[in-house]
């Protein structure tokens, strides 16, 4: 077996341990018995370790040098360049490091959550000092002491950084906030109270029919009910879960179509590359790439007067008394209601990245030194205002409100916006490759959008980074006027404005 | 750390993983989409691969020795016995001889599912030869060429033998064929098509009203629905399935009793020894034991009429329609079946053991030489009419239809019958301890039974062989007399004979 065998078996054998461990993760979410925690806790570290000790083997090391130095075809250079990045952040993280940064992470959880439950910041602003310190001490391991914040950032998005989310972000800043003022303060108003009593059942049937429809695959997947609705598993196979209220039937719908955009990633991952489990030939580019697949579907998509066009008589025909009297033009305005509102999760797409521009700001400062950890409550409040004009009622409802910093995670919400301007720009390019798209949507027909999907996102796995994909995509660089474009265009005409 | 501590912990952990082999076996049966198979068989053999490396570190066969010639307390004693006989299995059985014997079982298992299909014994031949042939070099690494039959009745029975099983049958072979004849051509007849209807959300809360009140802790276990009923997890972790019919609410009522046996055994073994997990003191002591828990809360409990005094009206209450104008006589004696058939899973508790007695007689003589594979089915047709006085229509409903074989279990039939002896004796000796056992059964109250076998059975792990275990328990020795004892005074009741 030659080197290069070598790296790819032990790639996939580390890839199936991983997979293993999603399987836990997913189980623990969806299945756990209340009192079966610790356990799980302690099967989760043995994997971890298990996995870790399989990919800091000193031959690895030593099979992607000999690589680096060695011909080869561009899908095994991808899985080089992709190993060297993993095993230099494996082995350079200094084992006592990584403990300190688990129990942080565990600790940090458990703080936050008693914090945000009494709003009080000075109960958790030593731990996200300490998550900062933290972080900056990861970077200096991998090289980065001057640049944290990118560090972070290409972290999650490979090839992304601060200076290249805040040119976008510049050009977001002030047509969103132009488009959701105009919204928010239009006459005509979305009434969301149409929503109520949806028999919970009736909203299974139904969202399991649209997943198949879109094109999720339950030969290779299932759906689940879960507290926090996310995607678990690889391509071979999906765990999608969502959860189901008879007075919110709109957030388990879009959950489910959201988290299938994930799963039909994975799942395009996997049909472009099915003898390559476990290698980065099938592994998603980034967070951003991942959230502009569920963000496509669930907005571009799901949110469409041609998605609807086809859906309203099969939604009126499971839920015939709930929508008796509800007129196409309301059902169309509750499905895309704009509100002021302080919490991210639950903002819609038009005030979302407005939210995310909030805390880059915000992180950004933090990591430069301009911000210190006691300013950050005040910083919060005047962004807040600024830019989605309210002052939160509590931290609570503000700057505790996010899990992702107890966590140290820092660098990740950009690629929630990222997601989005990727959605757009693919939309765009999607509508041009195939004009009679909206059409097909408006008569059920999803396969040709998921087919372009598969054939210039999916099947690329870890080849490309962000902006080369975006590139080969679309034609265009990462660009935030597709997503300004299809804001303006959907919500002008849904609000009169 | 001493070489102790070294031990255990290197137990925990292997227990740990070990645990996680669990949690995808119970997942693969309860959850796996269809197209997922291949990629579980890949995890399945991946984490198998890390727990045997695990265990076969020449260190810990060190460590073994070492402590060995140490004085140590009787758990540490119990822990280091068991580990040397664990060890050597793993160590001494080469790794292409493991390679080959779970290759045979996998194709073993297809050539058995398609032979039963098409009841063709020669097309199941080769396969079940393969199987001896495997079964002997097995039993040769471990040093038992000479009594073969005797090491796998060990492997699931520590301590017991094929001598000792072939007593214990010699005693109850006439009592339960002469039992089962006067039952069987009793002019009283249980009539099981009174079973019609049974709406499988109702049964499922009926079923876990039960398992609650028999003492199942469902903050350490679930219930789900799998083809095959059975327990996976551990006591930590107790994953119970079952499955439901409309027509048949018995099965999934009994399959989900039996199942809970095993898993409060398991729970059982977790009270009594809370800091231990991975270690033999808190796990089962055999399969026998195992089973006599499954069967003491199946049979002697739910069977009873003190278990239906209490379960009666909330049986009626679940179900009114289904069994108006069918008399509380006519509902024990369906609960309590016997019938001439020839399929073991379908047994009643009369007849079931002499389907084990025949398996464990072609058993025996397979490996004795006595009997060689081609003479299989008429062995097996010859002592169905001798021991159930009948001859199976098929080689389906005859000698093909039993997994194990195919997949190389030979000695295990006979724990299903230890365990119906023990569960007898078990019983017998609850109630000699226990004088107002029946009264508080018969009052829905299970916890001093439960209370019971968790002192005497479940907190003793594997402290103790299961011809030990039953001396503690009940002051006598292993004996066939309280299951004769037993089944003579329920049926003859029942069915006045």
């Amino acid at each position: 077996m030659d080197t290069f065998n070598r790296l790819t078996a032990a790639l996939k054998r580390i890839g199936l341990l991983d997979s293993v461990s999603a399987v836990l993760g997913w189980d623990e979410q969806v299945n756990l018995p209340p009192s079966s925690a610790s356990l799980r806790a302690q099967q989760n570290a043995a994997v971890a370790e298990v996995v870790h000790h399989a990919f800091t083997r000193p031959e690895i090391g030593e099979w992607i040098t000999e690589l680096e130095s060695t011909e080869l075809s561009a899908d095994a250079a991808c899985i080089v360049r992709e190993s060297r990045r993993e095993y230099d952040r494996a082995v350079k993280l200094p084992a006592d490091f990584v403990r300190r940064k688990t129990e942080a992470a565990s600790e940090g959880y458990h703080a936050w959550t008693e914090a945000r439950k009494k709003s009080d910041f000075s109960a958790f602003s030593p731990m996200l000092q300490r998550q900062i310190t933290l972080a900056h001490e990861e970077a200096g391991y991998l090289g980065c002491s001057e640049n944290v914040y990118d560090y972070w950032i290409d972290r999650f998005d490979p090839g992304m950084s601060a200076g290249v989310f805040a040119s976008l972000f510049d050009e977001l800043r002030d047509p969103l906030r132009d488009l959701s003022e105009a919204v928010l303060t239009a006459p005509r108003k979305a009434d969301i109270s149409i929503f109520k009593g949806f028999p919970v059942d009736a909203q299974e049937s139904f969202l399991r029919e649209v997943l198949t429809r879109i094109g999720f695959d339950f030969n290779y997947g299932r759906l689940d009910v879960a507290v926090h609705p996310f995607c678990g598993g690889n391509g071979w196979d999906t765990r999608l879960t969502t959860r189901f209220a008879p007075d919110n039937p709109l957030d388990s719908l879009f959950s489910a179509i959201h988290e299938a955009g994930h799963g039909m990633y994975e799942q395009g991952l996997r049909i472009g590359n099915r003898k390559s489990f476990g290698l980065p030939l099938a592994n998603s580019v980034g967070m951003g790439v991942h959230e502009s697949q569920s963000r496509l579907w669930e907005n571009q998509v799901a949110r469409s007067e041609a998605f609807w066009a086809f859906y309203e008589p099969r939604y009126r025909d499971a839920f015939p008394t709930q929508l008796k009297g509800v007129s196409s033009a309301d059902l169309r305005l509750a499905i895309n209601a704009v509100q002021r509102q302080p919490i991210r999760v639950d903002a819609d797409e038009v005030t979302y990245n407005l939210h995310v521009i909030l805390r880059f700001q915000i992180e950004r400062a933090l990591f430069s030194g301009e911000l210190d950890v006691a300013g950050v409550p005040a910083a919060w409040n005047e962004l807040s205002k600024e830019l989605l004009g309210l002052t939160p009622e509590s931290f609570a409802m503000g700057c505790l409100q996010d899990v992702h910093w107890s966590e140290g995670f820092f660098g990740y919400f950009p690629s929630y916006s990222l997601g989005n301007v990727l959605a757009a720009q693919l939309w765009s390019a999607a509508n041009t490759a195939l004009p009679k798209l909206q059409d097909e949507i408006a008569c059920g027909n999803f396969s040709s959008l998921l087919g372009w999907l598969q054939k210039n996102v999916h099947r690329h796995g870890k080849r490309f980074g962000t902006r080369e994909l975006v590139r080969q995509a679309t034609g265009e660089e990462i660009s935030p006027a597709p997503l300004i474009n299809y804001l303006r265009e959907r919500y002008s005409v849904l609000y009169g404005v």
